[in-house]
């Protein structure tokens, strides 16, 4: 499978085009996510270059988030990410099936505790107000993608923490007690580390980068009904505002 | 500085009313950013605590990025984060001055290449036509926050490199050579690690977390002019989204 020496045309550097035919590859799908390419020497073969320039290539296809390399074990094809949009209705059921996903969500874990000062300004309660917290990992095609924090104003939404069990999503279990839509008056995002816990439930290695949103959802009249905290696996999620 | 020992009320755990306390502390501005917290030790007698529950409690402000731990030299206040607007109406310097920030850019490296299949995607040319790739760095009162590569169809802008070495910023450069007015057709974002060159621009450890986000921008009659990608680094910016 040698292909003929690769020649820079238009002073596109070498490790550009090898870059470029590998993108090519992967989109035809000669190489399908999960699969472990060719080894350095055997690319160096194939495109009659040295390693030093299939490296420089491979580094940008990692940087674009489309090959994976894990130390040891080679490179291998990242799994297509999953576009998510964000705006003013975030459902994630919606999103994962318009992305052509399979959505589920396991819920890890769901105590009543006082609101830290930060959920209560955001959800408009008193410090130490009761709040129901709800921990959970979001999957796509059985692929854990994100872990979450929801925290709902149990005051507000009597038999949240009942419908939460019982429901399948948070739109579920917020129409059961009452609340028929919901919006998002806007999410804030930055990029952090996994901590051990978040890498296991995810997947990843500690440290890895995870992409953290924040929302509030309010009611039709206004009113906080929950605020979230998500933090998704950088390599498989790809979040998407309109213009 | 002895605190009565915090007591647990209303089952919030312990280290949930430290981090609390110690959140309300940064927010008074007893600890300004950039000051280092007292050592463990210090905090447990503060709080009557053990060290185990400091820990937690500093582990929480880490996640959320308001404190920042240099591995021997101890955890300092992180600096505020400044808030990004992502929307049809992307423009580095008002987003800046908006934050209250003092916005500056510095030019790294401009060439003309050939455009990459992605690049060639997003502008609407033929892959291999040429480009002006523009690489710089985003300042906010003086301290790196991003990297960024903009890319411009130059027979559509011609005069856009000799613009962009002029100019301050991309939109005055646009404005040069003709287009007036500019929007975002969208933005992607994800979170990846740093490389070493990342890493030494945005003075970071190599595969710290950074949000990188991807956009094209279009003229009034909805074609492309510029396609960038910007790597923020994730302890300094928010981008947020209005719901």
């Amino acid at each position: 499978m040698r292909n003929s020496p690769i020649k820079s045309a238009q002073k596109t550097p070498l490790w550009q085009a090898i870059a470029d035919a590998l993108r090519s590859d992967m989109s035809e799908g000669r190489y399908a996510p999960g699969d472990k390419l060719p080894t350095e020497a055997a690319l160096a073969e194939r495109f009659g270059v040295n390693r030093h320039t299939v490296r420089h290539a491979l580094a940008a296809l990692v940087d674009e988030g489309l090959v994976r390399t894990r130390r040891g074990a080679g490179a291998f094809v990242a799994a297509t990410p999953t576009d998510y949009p964000i705006g003013s209705r975030v459902r994630f059921h919606e999103n994962l099936k318009a992305a052509g996903r399979r959505p589920a969500k396991r819920i890890l874990h769901i105590e009543t505790r006082a609101a830290t000062a930060g959920e209560a300004q955001a959800l408009q309660l008193a410090p130490g107000d009761p709040v129901c917290a709800c921990h959970g990992l979001s999957l796509a095609d059985g692929q854990p993608i994100a872990v979450y924090e929801s925290v709902f104003p149990i005051t507000r939404l009597p038999g949240i923490d009942v419908a939460l069990t019982e429901e399948t999503g948070v739109s579920a279990a917020l129409a059961r007690v009452g609340v028929a839509d919901f919006t998002r008056t806007g999410t804030r995002m930055t990029a952090v580390r996994a901590d051990a816990t978040q890498a296991l439930h995810l997947h990843l290695r500690e440290g890895d980068p995870l992409l953290r949103t924040t929302g509030v959802n309010v009611d039709a009249g206004g009113v906080p009904v929950e605020y979230g905290r998500t933090c998704f696996a950088g390599d498989r999620v790809t979040l998407t505002v309109e213009g």
